[in-house]
C-alpha cells in the first residue's frame, strides 16, 4: 500500500545537477519515481521542467523525501498551505518540524507565497499572521506556530552558473595546484564593484594565522583603503595583533627576524593584561598605548569587529564575548547585508559564519590546509569558493591589487 | 655597563637538552655567558650541574632571560624571595608579572620554598601568607599579591626519559608512518595500570569524528569496562552520538550502510530537539527515549562528562555550557587527578585541555591529520605523545586490548 | 560563418551527470547548443536520450568539442568511419591524433564498429586492417595508421551506479571522517567473490609505508590465503620488507619496540647487499637467508611481483627494473585481467597503475593522506574508490575478514 | 664479559645536541657509558670536549654503536687505521661495510687522515692507495678495497649554528604559520651572494606544480636574470611548461582564465608529440615552434637541465632519461659545486637530490604540503630549511626581490 505524490521541478535541472539529485533522493529511500513529463531547455538560457510521480512505501518515507526535494526547488503539483504546530515549550520544536537550508525560502500561508525572513541554515520557520521568519531552535517560544513537514514550503536554490568575470573558474574541486594570482584578481574586482555600488558589505572572518604569516601590514592597508566593512574573529586574532603592536612578536616570534625572543612565551599574556589595564581596545588606543596593527586600524577607521570567545582562550580580552549564544547573535548582526565574506585561516569562525549566511552571499575561504577549505566548502552551497594558499602572501597580493 | 648574574643549572642537562636551551636563550638576546664550573653526570643515572655567569647589556634583558631560564630549572646561586606586587584592579596583573608554565613550580616566601597549587600554563602566581597558587588573569582580584619577575621562582621541568615499557618509542617526531598497534598495546597497559592503582583518572577528550568513524561501539565497550573516568567534549560529540542512537545516522549518513538518507540533513536538529523536549540527557534516558551510545553509557555507568559550547554549535543541547569561562572551570575540575588524558580528533578541546594540564600528566593525542597532532604536541611538554591514525580503527583495537 | 553538427547522447544522461557535462563542454568553448529532441528515462532503469545540435564558430573548435564529447558517449547522428593518417616517424603521431580515455572504445572501420584492444589512457589508436589497438606514443611506428580527430570513435563511459552490496556508499567525496570498517567488509566480500569466480585477478600496488605501519604480518596472511594474485611495487617496499625480515627493523626502527637501533640507518643498505650477494630474492630464500616477510611469501606462494625503480632508490635490488619504459611494460602485463586493484600508500606507483587501467576495473586507493587519495581518484573514473585511513590497521582488519 | 672502548668527542657538543645523541645511542643498545672527563666550552665560541668510556655486552653491539658514534664526530682515543676488505663481487660489498653519511668524512690510511671524495649518503668508501672515495653499492667492483666497520673513520658533522643574516630563524620545526616574506628576503640575499662570489652554483629542483600555480613567468625572470645555474626535474615539469607555451594550458586548464578548455585533456600529449616531431627541445626552439616558457629560457640562456623519467610518465620527452641509474648519475653531475639547492614542490626529485648532496650545501625545500617538507627535512641534515607556502606566490616574490 504505497503513497503517491506528483511533483514539478523546474530551473536549471541539468546544468545544476538538480534532476540527478532528485532521482538520487527518491531511489535512496527505496521509493520509485516515474517521469510523467519532461522538457529540457533547448538552449543554455532556457530552463528545464519535469513532472515526476513518486511512489513511496510509507507516508513517513514520503515526508522524508519531501523534506529533501523541497530544498532542491521541487514543488508538489497541487500546492497546499504550510502545516503549523505550536511549539510545546520554550526552545523546543514540535516533532517533524521543517529544518531550513540557507537558500531563499517561501511558505504558503492561506494561499499566498510569503518570503521567509532572516534566512539561515538549520533553523525553524515560525509563522506569525502573514509573516514568516527563521528562528533558532533555542529561541522558539512556547506556543509559536512552527512549520511542520515540507508541505507549502518552496525553496529557490541558487543557480550554479555565475556571471562571466566572476569566480566561475574556481567552482571545481579544492586543490593546492592552482594559479592563485588569478583568484586575487577576481576578488579585487568583486570587492571594488561592491564598494562602488555601496549597498553591500565586505566582511572578513580571520584567524590568528593572519598575524603569524605576515598579514598585518596588508590588512592595515586594506582597512585604511576602506575595503573592509567588518571583521569577525576570536580572541586570538586580536591578542596576537596587539602582541605584535606592543612587543613586536606574535606568539613570541620576532616579527622582523622570525626568531624567538627571551620571555616571548609570556608576550600574549602581557598584551592581554595591557588592554585589560586600560579597560578595552579603544581606551588603550586613546591612551596612546596601542598605535598600530589590525585592531588599531579597525578603531581608527570605524570598522566594527566582533571577537567571539572560545574554550582555548587565554585572558580573554575585555571585548571577547564569552557566551556563545550572545556571540552568535553578534556575528549574525554583522553579516546582515554582506555582499562578500572572506574566511581567512579559521575553521571554527568560518563554519560558524557559514551556518548563518544565506546562500546568496559570495563566500571565499582561504587556507593553506586543503582539508579546512574542503570542509568549509562542503557545508556551504554554490556560492562558496575555496582557495588553498599561503594567507600572508595572499593578503599582500590582494592589498597590492586593491590599492593599485 | 652590563648586568651580571650567576646561575646554577642541575638535572639531566644533557639528556633533556637543557644546557643547550639555556645557551640558546642567553645568546639569542645579545647577552653572553661563561661556564664557570661544570660537571657532567658520569653515568646515565647521575645528573649534571653547571654554574653559568650571564652578562646582559641591560637589566630588562636579564629579566627576560631569567623568565625563560627559570622555566628550564635554572636557579640563581644567591637565592632571594619572590617579589610581590598588588594587582592594580580586578582581572589585571601588575606589569612584569611572572607567567607560569605547566611544570611543578615553587616560590620562595620568606626563605622557604613553597609548592604552587593548581599548576597550569599561562597563569599568574598569587601569594597569600605562606600559600601560593596559580590564578588565571581574569580571576585575580585587586590588591592580591602577584609574583613579579623570576626572582625566587623555581621550576622543575619533567625529565624526558620515561620508564621502560612506556611510550619512550613515540617520543620522536610526529609521523603517519608508524606501527600504531604498538601504541595501542602500551596505552592499554598504562590504562590497566592506572585503573589497578586506583588513584588517578583516565580522561578522554573527544570530537564528533569519533562517531563518524565508527568509534561508538568501542567507546561503549570502554565505558562498560570502567576504563574511562570522565569525558570532555563539545556539543557536537553528544549531538551526533544521540543522532546515531535515535535515528541511526551521523551527520545524516546511515551508520550501517554508509549512505546518506532522505531527510538526514535535519537529523542532528531532531536529536537536539528530542533531548530539549525531555529536559536533558539523563531525563531522555529515564523516559526510554535514548537507549544506547556514548552519552547513554556515560549516564548508565556514572561516568561524568562536560560539554563545552562553541561558536559553531547548533542547538545546543541543554547541558552544553555556553559561557566559555564557566566551561573552562568545568574542564579544569574534571582533569584534577588525571593520570592519563587521551585526546581524540579534536583540536579545539584538545588545546583547551592541554592549557590546563600540569606537565606531569601523560597526554596522548590521536588524530588522522598530522598537523593537528603536531600542534597539540608542540604546545605541551615532554609528556605529550602524538599518534597519526584512523580514530575509529584505533578505538576498535584499544577496546579489544582493554577487554582482553 | 559557423559549423554545425548534430549529435545523439544516450544512456544514464541524468544519473551520471552526462548531459550536464555535455552542455558544459559546448558552452565552455563559446559554441552554442540546441536540444532538438529529448526523452528522460521514466524510471530508474530506463536510459535517456537527447539529440543536440551544436554550432561552433570554427571547424577547429568543433573538433576540440568532439574530442571531449565522444569521451562522454556522444555520437554524431550521421556516423562516419575513422579518419586515419600515417605516423610521420617512429614515436611520433600525426597532428590532431585522437588521445584515448580508459573507457571501452570502438572505432568505425569501413562501416563496422570494432572494439579497440589494450584500452588505456593517453594512448593513440592504431588501425591495422580490421583491428584497432591502443599504442603508446613512444611505440608507434612510422607509417602506422593512426586515428585522427574524433570522427568514427565511440566511447562507452561506465555507468556510475554500482550494484547493491558494492562500494556505492563510498562514491562521494574523499574524507577522513568515515567509518572504515564498512569499507573493509565490502572489500573482503568483493575479493572473496572474485576468487570464487576465478576469472579475474586481485592486484595490490603497495608502498613501503605498508612495512613501517605494521602491515607485513597481515600481508603474509593475505598472501598465504591466496587472496592476492600479484604485487606491483617499487624497490623500497621490497628493501624495507627484507630489512625487517633480516634485521627486524624498518628504516632502522625496531619492529617490536618502535625504537631506533644503533647502526639502524645502514640496515636498508645491508638488506640490499645481502640480496645482491645471493643474486636475487628467490636465491636468497633458497639459501635460507630470507625466511619470512612479504617478498618471501610472494616467492613461496608463487605470487608474481614487479619492482619498478625510481630516481630516489638506494641499491637497487637486483630485480628492480631501472628502465622506466620496461617497468611500465611489466606493470601493464601484470594488470591484464585484473578484477580489482588495491593501491596502498603509494602515489607514484598508484598513478602509474591508474594510467594503464581500463575503467572497468574496480580500483580502491587507501592512504592516510587525503591529498593522495583525492589525486588518485581524480585521475581515475567512476570505478575509483578512495579511503583515508591508517594502512597498517586497515590491512590487519582486512586480513581478519578475509581469513574469517 | 663486556667490551670496552674509550672515546673522545669534541666540538659544539652542547649547542648541537651531540652529547645528548651520543648518550642516547649508547644507552639505546643496553650498553653503558661513563664520562671520564668533560670540559664544557666557557663561551659560545669555545668548543667542548668529553672523554667517554663505553661498555658494551658484546663486540657486535660495540661495532653498531661505533657506526653511529663516528657519524656524530666521535673518535676512539687510540686511533687505528681503517679496516679494508675486498668486495666479493661486482656490486656487492663485504659484510659489515661502513655506510656513509652526507657529512665530510676522513679515513685513516697508514697513519694519515685522508678526506673522502664524492661525499654522499648511503655509499661505501673504497680505498685505492692513498685515495678514498664514496662509491655507490651497485658501482663497486670485485676486489676493490672497501672500508669495513667504523675503525679509522672520522666524520665532521656540520655545526648547526649558521651565520647571522642566514636562515637561522627557520631552523625550527616545519610550520605553515610562518612569515614567508622573511624567508624570501634571506634567500634572495644568499643567491645574490653566491652569484657575486661566482664559485658555487644555484640549482633548482622543480615539480610540475610550479607550472600549475603560475610559476612560469617568475621562473622566466629568474632564468633571464642569470640567478639559476641548473634545473633538475622530471618529464612532467617540461611537458606542462611546453603545453603552456604551445597551447596556453597546463593539464588542460587555461593559463589566463583558470578554466578547463575543450580537448584540454590531450594537450600534454600534443605537447610531447610536438617535441618528438622536432627531435628534442632545442630543435623545437630552433624551428620556431617553442618560443617561451621555462625550458625555452633554459636553452636560450644556456642553463643546463636534467629530466629524469619516472614510472608515471606519459611520452616521455626525448630528453627524459628513462634509466634510473643513468638519471642518478646525471643529477649527481649537476649538483657538483652547488652552493644552494632549492627544491620546489617535488618529493620524488627532492629526496633523490637530497640523497646525493653533501651536508655542506644549503638546501631549501618549498611545498604547500607540510608532510612533504617534513619528510625532506628529516632526511637531510642541519643545512636543510623547510618552507610551507604557495609555490607560485613564492616564486613571484622571489623574482621581484632578485630583480630589484
Amino acid at each position: 500500500m504505497t503513497t503517491r505524490k506528483t511533483l514539478r521541478a523546474s530551473g536549471h535541472l541539468i546544468d545544476d545537477g538538480l534532476l540527478h539529485k532528485i532521482f538520487d533522493v527518491v531511489t535512496g529511500t527505496g521509493a520509485t519515481y516515474e517521469v510523467i513529463e519532461s522538457r529540457i531547455g533547448r538552449t543554455k538560457d532556457q530552463t528545464s521542467t519535469a513532472v515526476i510521480q513518486v511512489d513511496a512505501p510509507e507516508e513517513s518515507t514520503l515526508a522524508d523525501i519531501m523534506q529533501d526535494l523541497v530544498k532542491l526547488g521541487v514543488e508538489p503539483v497541487e500546492t497546499a498551505s504550510v502545516v503549523l504546530e505550536p511549539a510545546p515549550a520554550d526552545g523546543v520544536a514540535p516533532d517533524g518540524f521543517y529544518s531550513t537550508t540557507n537558500h531563499p525560502t517561501e511558505v504558503r500561508i492561506e494561499g499566498t507565497w510569503t518570503l521567509v525572513d532572516q534566512q539561515r541554515m538549520d533553523a525553524l520557520i515560525v509563522v506569525d499572521g502573514d509573516r514568516a521568519s527563521c528562528v533558532k531552535l533555542r529561541n522558539v517560544e512556547k506556543g509559536q506556530a512552527v512549520v511542520v513537514g515540507a508541505e507549502g514550503v518552496r525553496v529557490t536554490p541558487p543557480a550554479k552558473d555565475l556571471e562571466d568575470g566572476d569566480f566561475g573558474f574556481m567552482n571545481s574541486e579544492v586543490s593546492s595546484e592552482r594559479h592563485v594570482a588569478l583568484v586575487v584578481d577576481s576578488l579585487a574586482k568583486q570587492i571594488a564593484q561592491i564598494k562602488k555600488e555601496g549597498k553591500k558589505k565586505v566582511i572578513l572572518v580571520a584567524g590568528p594565522v593572519v598575524v603569524h604569516t605576515g598579514g598585518v601590514a596588508p590588512m592595515e592597508r586594506l582597512l585604511a583603503a576602506g575595503a573592509i566593512d567588518g571583521i569577525l574573529a576570536g580572541n586570538a586574532l586580536a591578542v596576537h595583533d596587539i602582541e605584535r603592536a606592543l612587543l613586536n612578536t606574535s606568539l613570541g616570534i620576532d616579527t622582523n627576524t622570525g626568531q624567538g625572543v627571551a620571555g616571548g612565551h609570556c608576550h600574549h599574556m602581557r598584551a592581554i593584561n595591557e588592554i585589560r589595564k586600560h579597560g578595552d581596545i579603544p581606551k588603550a588606543i586613546e591612551a596612546g598605548s596601542l598605535t598600530h596593527g589590525i585592531m588599531y586600524h579597525c578603531v581608527k577607521h570605524g570598522v566594527p569587529y566582533v571577537l567571539a570567545g572560545s574554550l582555548r582562550d587565554d585572558g580573554p580580552l575585555p571585548e571577547a564575548i564569552t557566551d556563545m549564544n550572545e556571540a552568535q547573535e553578534a556575528y549574525a548582526a554583522m553579516i546582515e547585508d554582506a555582499g562578500i565574506v572572506l574566511i581567512l585561516s579559521t575553521m571554527l569562525h568560518g563554519i560558524a559564519t557559514g551556518n548563518m549566511l544565506p546562500s546568496t552571499v559570495t563566500t571565499v575561504c582561504i587556507d593553506i590546509n586543503p582539508a579546512v577549505v574542503t570542509k568549509l566548502c562542503d557545508r556551504g552551497s554554490a556560492q562558496t569558493i575555496g582557495v588553498v594558499t599561503d594567507v600572508g602572501l595572499f593578503l599582500h597580493m590582494l592589498a597590492d591589487r586593491i590599492n593599485a
